[in-house]
């Protein structure tokens, strides 16, 4: 990037935002997005393949959070624990955008066509939770299931999170839906 | 279909494994395998909307085969115990299928193009899980985190009943994998 283009990244997830929930998913375009942050269609393409991506930008940064933060818990937290240590560790990355979570989560929502993309972000999670389990020790099957668990306490948890305007701290719903696991089994 | 179509969509699910498994998922279009079947292209096309859909046929029977055994399940089932019900019930389904379903488990596999589909197949067992559990009056977030764990061990068990020429009973598989995701919390 150019030093002409500070945080154009930024600006592009900002501006796709605005324009899907004013316009629509579908009804926006690359182009559309480009020019509400001030930047070429080029530059659009530099940073994203195409719009859908706009609204999964970060998320190989939450996999590598969660993967180091696993990777880095004390030796003796259970395989589940050191799991959930990593999803706080990659809901801690949106603690300061919540306005921004909460407005992407309704555009993912109203669009079905998003939801596919959503669920291999979530299968990403899932699979780096695995790679740092297994290096810790873990073996199958407890590292799948430790790993499914704390992905899937994850994704309750951020429902909750964005679904209110004044939420608790990310790693509070984190907890909640841990214990409320717990109780299940 | 006519009379003179007998079976014709197994025909085809049975060719479409054959040649995928043979000539690789890229390489085979639907026309081979309405051919290996000994249909039209016009027939394959009435039963399924790509060569993709042939993989993942049936996929809505196992869910509503799921919801039908979770709402007809003992009153006093837990709702992770309710849910595993319906895992069961599920999997029962594949139970005389073994060998299509380790080839086609192999296909799926080999083909990261067909992941997203099976993740999708996932989901939408997850969500009719969801609305069973909800049937019998379990509330959020216990519902969907039955829901996912429950899908979990779906999942876990049928990797395991497709990783051997001679499996447990699918039943054993989930009585397993769901005790070990007790374990784990």
């Amino acid at each position: 990037m150019g030093r002409w283009e500070p945080d154009a990244q930024g600006r592009m997830m900002r501006a796709a935002i605005e324009l899907f929930a004013e316009r629509g998913f579908d009804k926006t375009t690359a182009g559309d997005i480009a020019e509400r942050a001030g930047v070429t269609e080029r530059t659009f393409f530099r940073h994203f393949a195409d719009k859908r991506e706009v609204l999964f930008a970060g998320s190989d940064v939450m996999e590598r959070t969660a993967y180091d933060a696993i990777t880095a818990a004390p030796a003796d937290l259970t395989p589940l624990d050191a799991a959930l240590t990593g999803m706080v560790a990659a809901g801690g990355l949106l603690a300061d955008r919540h306005d921004h979570a909460v407005r992407r989560a309704r555009i993912v929502a109203a669009n079905p066509s998003l939801h596919e993309r959503e669920l291999l972000k979530l299968a990403a999670l899932t699979e780096a939770t695995v790679s740092a389990l297994r290096g810790r020790g873990v073996t199958e099957p407890t590292a799948g299931l430790a790993a499914h668990s704390a992905v899937t306490v994850f994704h309750v948890a951020f429902a909750r999170w964005v679904s209110t305007d004044e939420p608790p701290g990310f790693d509070d719903c984190v907890a909640d839906a841990a214990a409320a696991l717990r109780e299940l089994t």
